[in-house]
């Protein structure tokens, strides 16, 4: 099958990252920090090393400042419950995941305020849309690197620095770009950086984390043991320890550390450059068929590997079936998570066929999907 | 190096898990749940696959109740945090692993009331100590079904009757026994039941779950995109989708499946008897030692496959090492993230060296840990 569904997650990972996983659950599959013997301890180098490969790839100060979740949505809950009390105003994006929209709706019932910025055509905000909806009790910005809809950037940067201005606590969600687009935790200033493991940073799936910057002290989700303070009653204070309760995924977080080390010896430049022309291919092949319309912003706009549509006279869900049964193309069809950007590019009835190449894709790859969809929209015109 | 810390975690694991593993992440390595494309309706039915299998191995009525966790601790974590509120009390026991204590702490300065019940000389309940202490707003029992310090056993049925009598939630932990002791959900008519994926059922680190009852309604630990019900910003009620935000492990639950397939092949009273004959073992080759104190109940009564001892004139951390180092034997040695049930036994400042064997241990393994405690126990005797 031609897989086009990476910003579900990335398939297939290197083969190196499954070698990995099976070394270390196979050599040193102890239980890391909580015993002393030989093999407890390489358990606890493993996942140590991949606290240093990610924070090389994504530029964070401290390793030890990296916690490991189950996935980005964990992540982002442990940024947001974590940090937002009663009284605390949020801005957020229209173009969010319903992994920071729910949490935002819980906070919301607990009278947190949140404002939604729709910011321009695309959902993209700029930093005087920040400056607009401050407010004195203003405590955070948080919005997602690039929409898993359409592929749209924010310009982190611009947003970090007008944010840090106004003495904002930053957190970015960066599912749909880790591994893939530029990152730079250091040099933007993110105060909570949220990742998947299993997308651009090709890692199993099960991995995921949440940079915590020095200046940021969160609740954590879940309380227990850490190897740590064994004889207090209370969660210790040190991290990562703090928010990482429990026996960690280390065959996982070994084939994360695995899936950064290819994108190092790969380059990320390459993989954006790949991608990004590969996404470039599709818009251009795509654009140009009658009864296909396709979201976001126009195909030379930098975005994330992305791209959505619809075949007028087709359910999204039929575009998808027929993708899947008669030409083995996978693709995701419907809502991704996200009503809030779908209700922004006005697909939140129809939702959207979303078609998202990854670096293991090639240009055969995208013509043969372009030509399936051709094939499809032809078809769906005639019989109406 | 001779393995003998399965309390902590199991290993090695059968070559089928790691099979496994790789196996689904390279054959179906979409993600579960989120497209109508082939290979993430085959994630999707691995699954379900493994809900069935622990429905079948634990007697849990229904496999969609099963929700998945990254461990035990997150586990308990939910059906604490997410069952009890302000004004409501709690009974437990005294020999909880901090991944009760310590959420339990923090429902207390929400206003939760806890009871610790202190129990026999070894910290084991009986039925009546419930009753004495209910309270018109007692609300739940949580305990351990076996201790991570000293492997003994409370009778769970006897104490869920009495619980359901008085009209109690039952949570109950079964770390240090699911795969291993009989496990009857629906006969006990427990209500919430955690477990870990990597001891007992040798599913590979970063998975456990929580089995949660028809009666019972939890708030989420976390919020975000499950796949379900994308249109809608409030978390959906359906389960498991409630609880399983974000995208699941699944190459790990994948290899928790071969796990419990395992424990059926083998077949689980099987597993028993041999931890059970090598604890046994371990118990009457160390009691005669001089100078070796061990803790719990007599060598002949039922337990997990966890033994603690101390060794007079040596700290723990001291036999740890040179278990280690001279022996490459592999124990844990201090607290064990479980304060409360060293207070209970006398060893909250020496903590104690835990030895916990597992179904790939024999009986030489055993006769090596017994030789090397002796030579470590005689050459601290000479040295005083």
């Amino acid at each position: 099958m031609i897989y086009l569904d990476n910003a579900a997650t990335s398939w297939p990972k290197p083969d190196s990252v499954w070698n990995e996983v099976v070394r270390v659950g196979k050599q040193c599959g102890a239980n890391p920090g909580r015993a002393g013997h030989q093999m407890a301890i390489d358990a606890g180098r493993v996942i140590y090393g991949a606290r240093v490969a990610l924070a090389r790839l994504l530029n964070l100060p401290d390793p030890l400042r990296v916690v490991f979740t189950a996935n980005a949505t964990e992540a982002l809950n442990l940024a947001l419950l974590g940090l937002l009390n009663p009284g605390d105003h949020v801005l957020t994006t229209s173009l969010e995941h319903n992994s920071v929209v729910r949490p935002l709706r819980v906070l919301q019932d607990q009278g947190v305020q949140v404002t939604f910025l729709s910011g321009d055509n695309y959902g993209v905000v700029c930093p005087a849309d920040l400056k607009q909806h401050w407010r004195k009790n203003t405590r955070a910005l948080v919005f997602s690197h690039g929409s898993n809809v359409t592929g749209v950037l924010q310009d982190a940067l611009a947003l970090c620095r007008q944010a840090k201005e106004l003495g904002l606590t930053v957190i970015i969600d960066v599912a749909q770009t880790a591994g893939t687009q530029e990152i730079d935790v250091a040099g933007w200033g993110v105060d909570l950086l949220a990742f998947p493991g299993h997308k651009g940073l090709f890692g199993p799936q099960g991995t995921g984390g949440l940079w915590v910057g020095p200046e940021i002290s969160l609740r954590p989700l879940r309380f227990g043991g850490t190897g740590s303070q064994s004889e207090s009653e209370q969660q210790p204070a040190v991290l990562p320890d703090r928010f990482e309760s429990g026996t960690p995924n280390t065959p996982g977080i070994a084939g994360l550390a695995a899936g950064v080390a290819f994108i190092e010896q790969t380059g990320r430049e390459n993989i954006e450059e790949h991608e990004s022309r590969l996404t470039r291919l599709l818009w251009e092949g795509l654009a140009p068929i009658p009864g296909v319309t396709l979201y976001g912003p126009p195909g030379t706009t930098p975005r994330a590997a992305v791209i959505s549509l619809t075949i007028e006279g087709l359910e999204t869900s039929e575009v998808g079936f027929m993708l899947d049964k008669v030409f083995e193309i996978g693709v995701r069809t419907g809502l991704h998570c996200a009503p809030l950007a779908h209700r922004k590019n006005g697909t939140l009835a129809s939702g959207t066929v979303r078609i998202s190449p990854g670096y293991f894709n090639t240009t055969a790859d995208i013509r043969a999907v372009i030509a399936a969809i051709e094939q499809l929209a032809g078809e769906a015109k005639q019989n109406t």
